[in-house]
């Protein structure tokens, strides 16, 4: 164990990874961490020296705000090998920008960018043994911040920590999903935190997600609160539509996630003359583009997930079934973005960022 | 230090009590926290038996689900001490039902009636003596729930934590409050968790609630997403107005807290023949009330709060001042409140709770 400063970053390193303990082919997501992890505290009402640490057990009082008033934001991000061993973000400066934007409409006090940039670089550099090559492997990337203050006033904390942890991943969906249209349950209201990655919206969408589960679905696509009439996203990934050889999306709004996947289909269908609209897309529309045979695709955009086509959807008791494309977008889209992603195509947008 | 099973509770007690370290005249809410507390660990599909041990930091990993997704919900309620120096609850079982309505709809499993109010029994005898006596002073009680489990895949926890930490308190809000009505934030949707004791419902309050802050306003009272015309509740408190001799107030809805002090404040106007109508308030209807007078008061009713009165709200730029009545049914209503609570007067419904 070996205890540094470099770069304002207080290091202490693990004496003998952990990596040979993994089992590689075989890890479900989000359940294996690397050696280290990154963590910064705010108190005194500033961000303190950051560290990086073996990855371990946090200690917090049983009254920490985030326990009680859900005071916490996350991102999600992947770092890809390619071929010659270099390590690949995509996007991250996106990613820094979200969760700050996510923390200010929680209250939470915004981290610095060197900070997060330095950290995820260093904590990267450090764990590169456990970003594997191939289709698929990845790094998945979690930085997230807590309100830590032990006070059970309902009141933004004075104290928080900010942390980055690292977890190997292989895809996250296996095979093409089926899913339901919203008809009751509501994920976000106008004015509320819906664009935000904040912990509560994901609580929020487990009961009727498993209402859904049991009824065969494995994701919902949200729909608006006030009618249920406007597809919206699915909560853990933004929905696009092809309509004959035209792309649909919903618009961001204060209820939908600006997600970074989102606006890279978006970007790559310009790029590649796809006709795309952003505008609202309503339920009856997209039924009646299933009927008559119109509606050619359906899919999910997310970090987690990449691209996930969707193969059947339900509404009102109507079942539609989507028949498999030969040459699809969503297979399309999720070649352009993992060849950009793992380093094997140009990069004309500068979305790769070398670790 | 002695450990003994007692009511199938593995009891654990401090050596040494910390209260002759506690200032009791100058304790801020929710900061001080009594010598034990409770604990129940769901696993391997069931709730475990419950501990109660002394006070002490939680141990979880990074990865526990609660840092990221928010699948936590709580209750409030508060140990009152008598003249006899005996302690009594406020409907502890409405508190238990509600907490498990509210864990329901987070995916959380419910927790075993028996558990709780034994457990809440134990611990409150235990810890009798941070009870202390005279108008205002009370135990506050913090159940909560919180997903344990260390795994950052988007879906339920496999595993949880049940606990219940006591805080010794004064008065909870000084003074009467100023509070805006919303015109663009929300609260909660139709179809969202609303009705829910959940964490992220009050993470979200927060920043609006410093914008109000920061104009002079102690609160927000929240008004529907939808169209914001019609009133709604406090976020910690749900809110009365008194028009002429008539109260009124919201009813409860998928984004309206059932709140226990609320019903009580029903009850109570009922048995003293006040008028009471549960119905939708216009925002119009109240500014027209209070330019005409026929608006007499308005107060906000909440386990921390008891009753709140406001003395002045905003609304598009538009500031109405309620003059303080000498009779005040928010005075009344505190007093019978506060009377049923300390064992000082008849307890016709049975609301009170012998510890």
């Amino acid at each position: 164990m070996s205890r540094i400063l470099t770069n304002e970053i207080d290091l202490e390193t693990v004496e003998k990874s952990r990596i040979n303990d993994v089992d590689f082919d075989n890890i479900d997501f989000g359940r294996e961490f690397t050696d280290h992890m990154f963590s910064c505290d705010f108190v005194d009402g500033e961000w303190q020296t950051p560290k990086i640490m073996p990855y371990q057990a946090l200690t917090l009082d049983p009254s920490a705000r985030v326990f009680h008033y859900g005071q916490a934001v996350f991102e999600g991000m992947k770092a890809f090998k390619d071929d010659q061993d270099e390590v690949w973000l995509f996007r991250p400066e996106d990613n820094f920008n979200r969760i700050n934007i996510s923390a200010a409409r929680l209250a939470i006090p915004e981290f610095p960018k060197d900070y997060f940039l330095n950290g995820l670089k260093t904590l990267i550099q450090l764990d590169k043994a456990w970003v594997k090559k191939g289709d698929g492997n990845a790094l998945y990337i979690r930085p997230f911040v807590i309100a830590t203050e032990p006070a059970i006033s309902a009141a933004p904390a004075n104290e928080y920590k900010f942390m980055i942890i690292c977890s190997p991943v292989k895809a996250y969906y296996k095979g093409r999903l089926s899913v339901l249209f919203a008809e009751k349950f509501s994920r976000s209201a106008d004015g509320g935190v819906g664009f935000a990655k904040a912990a509560g919206n994901y609580a929020a969408q487990f009961y009727p997600t498993n209402l859904a589960n049991k009824k065969g679905f494995q994701q919902i696509i949200w729909t608006d609160a006030n009618t249920h009439e406007y597809l919206e996203e699915a909560g853990t990934m933004n929905i696009f539509f092809r309509i004959n050889n035209t792309l649909v999306t919903a618009p961001t709004s204060d209820r939908i996630l600006d997600g970074i996947t989102r606006k890279s289909v978006i970007q790559l269908a310009k790029d590649n003359n796809i006709d795309v609209e952003i505008r609202r897309v309503s339920v009856k529309e997209i039924k009646e583009a299933a009927m008559d045979g119109s509606l050619k695709e359906i899919f999910g955009s997310g970090t987690a997930a990449v691209i996930s086509p969707i193969s059947a959807f339900e509404h009102a008791g109507d079942v539609f079934e989507i028949p498999d494309l030969e040459d699809s977008y969503s297979t399309f889209f999720k070649r352009k973005l993992m060849d950009i992603q793992y380093n094997k195509s140009d990069d004309q947008h500068g979305w790769r960022y070398k670790v």
